[in-house]
């Protein structure tokens, strides 16, 4: 099958990241239970893991990296684990549910108040940012980029428009390992990592990068192996936010898979950009398809046939050609919305560098007879 | 390295959960989240596992199968899901910090109290947790299996000593894939799974179940494959109480592990008493040492030294015999103080079914070896 469907979850796993998860699945010792020779080799490579996090998304330091099991549980653990009754948040209609939803959740409970940053052109500008922010804002919340058609906000420049004190969110489900982004120069507060996508690594891997300047309470409560005789949860970190035997495969997958991508940023986003430019270019010839997306490093495509809906393309795609993309509303209805899109929703085919121009022939050979019916 | 600490992760996986785990990193696809063949193939393969645990667990049908990062984040779900303001909650000093870390923090918080039920004779009875009932009691939270002693409570009997609407959640960490656990029969309202240990998948690994009388409140929010114009979460199970991308990989180690102990449920069972009996037999020779277990089916042997600090034996064990245990005080602070063992701790011996008495008679002669120094 040609996989086009990266956005959701990387297809194709390098060699080194499945050889290191085939190995550590013969290891199997709890890192950081106990002390004898085969946990402690367990332990030293989940804190290999955090420093290479660290390093590559320059953060701020090795215990300011928590694992989770999904991007999903870090963008909750950042929003639950730091707002508080009475504060507003900025947010945009390019995020995923698993932003709109927590905050949906804290508004209902009357927790906080949160405000949608439209879109300006297809992507979010700083001014339109600035604009609603209030005296009580404590937090932005901001995609590194949209996982519809992957455009990339310009989170430097937004953190330059805010004021010190607002604390800042990214979301780095679709830009890590994609873009560069660096936490530090970029006064990030919180980043967080979906490892299976442009990290490499293998579902049930994530993490969350976060500042000196936030203390986050734990979304759960559990042994840590450390402070046994305590009821309560440790207060520093990382041990403080991670209660219960941490995913060490995953962690390993994160760890080889981060390597991977140090080393091939720049080639990676190049041949994203690349892949993402060759469909577009093929798609513009057909004149049946509205494009939604710019060549972006991300690898995202979205599109839609003037009178097919996308869940139909989608599943001939699939059925017909052999070719796997995803339609629908890809769980960011703001954006979809924003878009005008929430009827029949988009095409989206997203790459890995993985991918060739080759199968991008055969996939516009594929929308050409879908088209056409 | 001889491991024996299998209370703290499985050491050794069967090669049908490790080729399983192989071919499911490259599939890859994100199961619930598109609709092409391969997403749909995950996703039947998540739901398989769901209808296994379910058979395995007698429980309450599929959608009622949650999966969690481990066996801490269900206890998490579980408690912090169901329990309101003004509850009462019955647990017991048998306890993991997964357990009493999540009271202690509703305590503080002002929303719940709880009463522990102390030992009896090494073990919990049903008198003791009946005489700890109040009026506004709406959970038992008991273990299936200590995880220090490997004592096993009277779960069933337990439950006929509760009035009928007080929720009975138990804690298969160490239970679960060692001793047969039937929540309809038994009838429990929560089941937590550690699919790690007894259940043979890997690390990352977990599920709740759950009966149809309880009610969960989602942990997290965010994406979940369906409903996704909703800035709501589904409000039907399971697609409620899972938001973001599912750990296949884990999942599917949980699918085949568990087809590998519901074959051998009583197998596994007869060798591990036979290991434990084995060990608790050859220590009695030794006067220097004092047994706290009794032959058990979840194959842990505690003990401890008269006058040699657990940890110093355990990292002996390590570090001159090669050989893997847990000393300390095992994330459980309640037993340990029940058991007199706080200052010291005990050393843990955990078995699996692959482990041999060839293996523990290296042991015996390396505890005669520390003991008599």
């Amino acid at each position: 099958m040609i996989y086009f469907d990266n956005a959701a979850t990387g297809g194709r796993k390098p060699e080194q990241v499945l050889s290191a998860v085939n190995a550590s699945l013969r290891v199997c010792a709890n890192p950081g239970r106990s002390g004898h020779k085969l946990s402690l080799v367990c332990a030293s490579n989940v804190q290999k893991c955090r420093d290479t996090l660290d390093h590559f998304f320059n953060g701020y330091g090795y215990d300011r990296v928590v694992f989770t099991k999904n991007c999903t549980e870090a963008l909750n653990l950042a929003i639950f684990g730091t707002l508080k009754k009475g504060d507003h948040v900025v947010t945009t209609c390019m995020e995923h549910n698993s932003v709109l939803r927590p905050l949906e959740f804290l508004k209902k409970a009357g927790v906080i108040e949160y405000d949608v940053c439209p879109l300006s052109n297809g992507n979010i500008t700083p001014e339109s940012v600035r604009s609603l922010l209030r005296k009580n804002t404590r937090m932005v919340i901001i995609t590194t980029a949209s996982n519809v058609t992957g455009a990339i906000p310009p989170i430097k420049k937004i953190r330059a428009a805010l004021p010190k004190d607002v604390l800042l969110l990214c979301d780095g489900a679709q830009g890590a390992g994609h873009i560069n982004i660096d936490m530090l120069d970029a006064s990030l507060d919180f980043l967080t990592v979906a490892g299976h996508k442009g990290i490499m690594g293998i579902q049930g891997s994530g993490a969350l990068l976060f500042s000196e300047r936030v203390d986050i309470q734990p979304l759960t409560y559990g042994g840590t192996g450390s402070m046994s005789l305590s009821l309560d949860m440790p207060d520093f970190y990382p041990d403080g936010l991670e209660a219960g035997t941490l995913a060490y495969p995953a962690i390993v997958s994160l760890l080889e898979g981060t390597h991977y991508v140090t080393v091939r940023l720049e080639q990676i986003a190049h041949r994203l950009t690349a892949l993402t430019k060759y469909l577009i270019n093929g798609l513009s010839a057909f004149n049946t398809y509205e494009i939604f997306s710019k060549p972006n490093a991300c690898g995202i495509v979205a599109f839609r046939h003037s009178s097919i809906q996308s869940e139909y393309i989608a599943d001939t795609l699939s059925s017909r050609h052999n070719i796997a993309v995803r339609g629908g509303l890809h769980c960011a209805p703001l954006m979809h919305e924003a878009l005008g899109t929430l009827d029949g929703g988009l095409v989206r085919v997203s790459f890995s560098h993985f991918n060739t121009e080759n199968e991008i022939d055969r996939l516009l050979l594929a929308l050409k007879e879908i088209g056409n019916r």
